[in-house]
């Protein structure tokens, strides 16, 4: 795998920005990844409701799973004997993989940590379990991902010193373990804790950066334990003070966040790539992203908007449907609904990153960012 | 509209089959129709999650809609502002309503019925609602379809023959006021009821061939009240005494069958046209149509199987996805297996019909209909 920034965001004298936004290009054995990047969320094996037809219509260049669920179901044997969950999902494009570490601290019942790894209950049918560094490591390379990431600590905000000084050092040794453990050709990146910590952030990131096994280090760095209590706008300070602390000739990749905000926000501090379940999650719920902001389908004022949701939207559901048409299935429950819906919000991402990419190498990205603020407006 | 039979089955000397199995083309204002043909239902405005690409993909020439659903949501009014329900849900091709009669026997609660028409309570919010003759053609003409259908009065079987005569009594009076109703551009299929009795089902069927309202006739004559409570066996004989009484011009509709052996038999019989829930709603429940019979993928045996469901299927499912895919999409309740599983089994429906097409132009279509009976087998 092979990391280039290809523009780095200019700011002529007299123009707004701070110079930390790249354009980026990520090539890895299973395609080429244009970075800023949002990667659409595949938990059990599927992006909820898209075919994979339909994920490479609306650009999607990198998808994720979730390693605690596939190690659940459909397990590790079966994730080998099918060749990878690549193969088995028919998706060809590369695959990142979490380490199921946060699933198991947000879904599991029961968890105990202890320097060895996780002890937990299976929120399917309450077995007992247990992950180390070395098992998360042996899941993701049965799922054959594309990048794999490390087990680590992450605690929800607000939370003590203490706690995030814990979190730092149990993921940092369980970093190291981890790419002892790598055995094959996956990628794998760190994760630097540190909650809204500046210093312990930079701390973590320097210790991260710096650390090797056989002389090889990690292909990437996140950023775990962000959105996970802190307002949007405590992330994008600290974003600011953070992200450039983190190695510039690596992907620098943001965990869980966010919103379309979130996400100029966090590119205009330095941050490659993303990952969120609520473009889905809220298409599902009738919640859909435009060009004018976020729109609840179900409201009676688009019962019979003969318009597609967003007339500047040039996805399959815009093309093709109605806000009338979208806004019945919704209140019917119908299947469709989702399915039209999710296609919608995931190429509202994707184009967004397109257009972010664009904008800085153009140059223009402050402007860009600001620009989207003031067309997303509250629903009237 | 009109229709034309092309083929009628050819049974030359010392071959089996009884020369009542045709080969049409109903020619439709929005598009041509080879006949047998299977219609896969579109209850809510929405074949349950299948986009109309893949309607298209998989062949479809013609999908039902039901009005009841459509009536109590939309309603008349957004149906009618929005253009009607083809362009609504974005299907180009030729739309058929059933008239709302049998949901409001089946689904509704506190159904009266009189000359005048049925009372009942909407299943969705208990309110009380009328359906006439008049309405359904009413709110069949908002939906702008293709092929409208009469109300009538369908019987649950078994059911004594005064239950079956009033039935045939109050459709016949029906039938005239929904010709007389008719406004629009809309052909009208008649519906013929008596259950079980030949004899019945014969006196019906000559009423309404011979029934004109200012000259004008019924474009197509259907069979209500089968599959509601009798075994296939007794039905396939009845449909092989009745459906040569049908008039020969007009195409004929068996309504809500079946199973592919029940589609087998009544195209022997001589019947064109059928829609059916089943291989919609048993996608969704994990039982899929295929070359060698029935398949339950949530069985044991497909959790490591990396062959399609069905090898000799072209559809989009099995050239993409596994069984071991869709056993575990299945398992794990996602959307993407109603979906990949729907479009299996509507494709298989479909194909079905065009292989009884081309078996019936060959002249060999009882060889074909029995040596389906031997492929298809319970599953081991």
């Amino acid at each position: 795998m092979s990391f280039r920034v290809q523009y780095q965001e200019l700011v002529p004298p007299g123009r707004p920005g701070n110079g930390n936004a790249r354009r980026g290009r990520l090539t890895t054995p299973h395609g080429v990844i244009e970075t800023p990047i949002f990667m659409p969320v595949g938990t059990a094996g599927t992006v909820k409701g898209v075919l994979t037809r339909d994920l490479e219509e609306m650009g999607a260049q990198i998808i994720l799973g979730n390693t605690y669920h596939l190690w659940l179901r459909p397990g590790t044997e079966t994730l080998r004997a099918v060749g990878g969950l690549r193969k088995w999902m028919n998706w060809q494009g590369p695959l990142l993989t979490d380490s199921g570490g946060f699933q198991v601290f947000s879904l599991s019942e029961l968890r105990k940590w202890n320097d060895e790894g996780v002890e937990f209950r299976s929120h399917l049918d309450g077995s007992k379990l247990f992950m180390s560094p070395e098992t998360s490591i042996e899941i993701q390379e049965a799922i054959a991902s594309t990048i794999m990431m490390q087990l680590d600590i992450c605690p929800a905000l607000p939370a003590d010193r203490k706690t995030l000084e814990q979190a730092v050092e149990q993921s940092t040794r369980w970093a190291e373990r981890c790419l002892r453990a790598r055995k094959g050709e996956g990628a794998l990146f760190a994760i630097a804790q540190g909650g809204l910590d500046v210093g312990l952030r930079r701390e973590h990131l320097a210790r991260l950066a710096s650390m090797e096994v056989d002389g090889v280090a990690f292909d990437g760095i996140a950023l775990g334990g962000f959105s996970v209590g802190e307002s949007p706008e405590l992330m994008a300070e600290a974003l600011v003070e953070i992200t450039p602390a983190m190695p510039r000739e690596r992907p620098r990749y943001l965990m869980g966040v966010g919103t379309p905000r979130d996400l100029l926000n966090a590119i205009a501090s330095g941050i490659d790539m993303f990952d969120c379940v609520m473009p889905s999650r809220n298409a599902r719920n009738g919640t859909l992203f435009t060009s004018r902001g976020a729109v609840h389908i179900r409201n009676a004022q688009y019962a019979r908007d003969a318009r597609p949701v967003d007339e500047n939207c040039a996805c399959y559901t815009c093309r093709n449907y109605t806000a009338s048409y979208l806004r019945h299935l919704h209140n019917a429950k119908e299947i469709l609904g989702s399915v039209l819906s999710t296609i919608h919000n995931l190429h509202y991402y994707l184009n967004l990153m397109a257009e972010a990419r664009a904008a800085i190498e153009e140059g223009i990205f402050e402007k860009f960012r600001l620009a989207k603020f003031e067309e997303w407006q509250p629903e009237t």
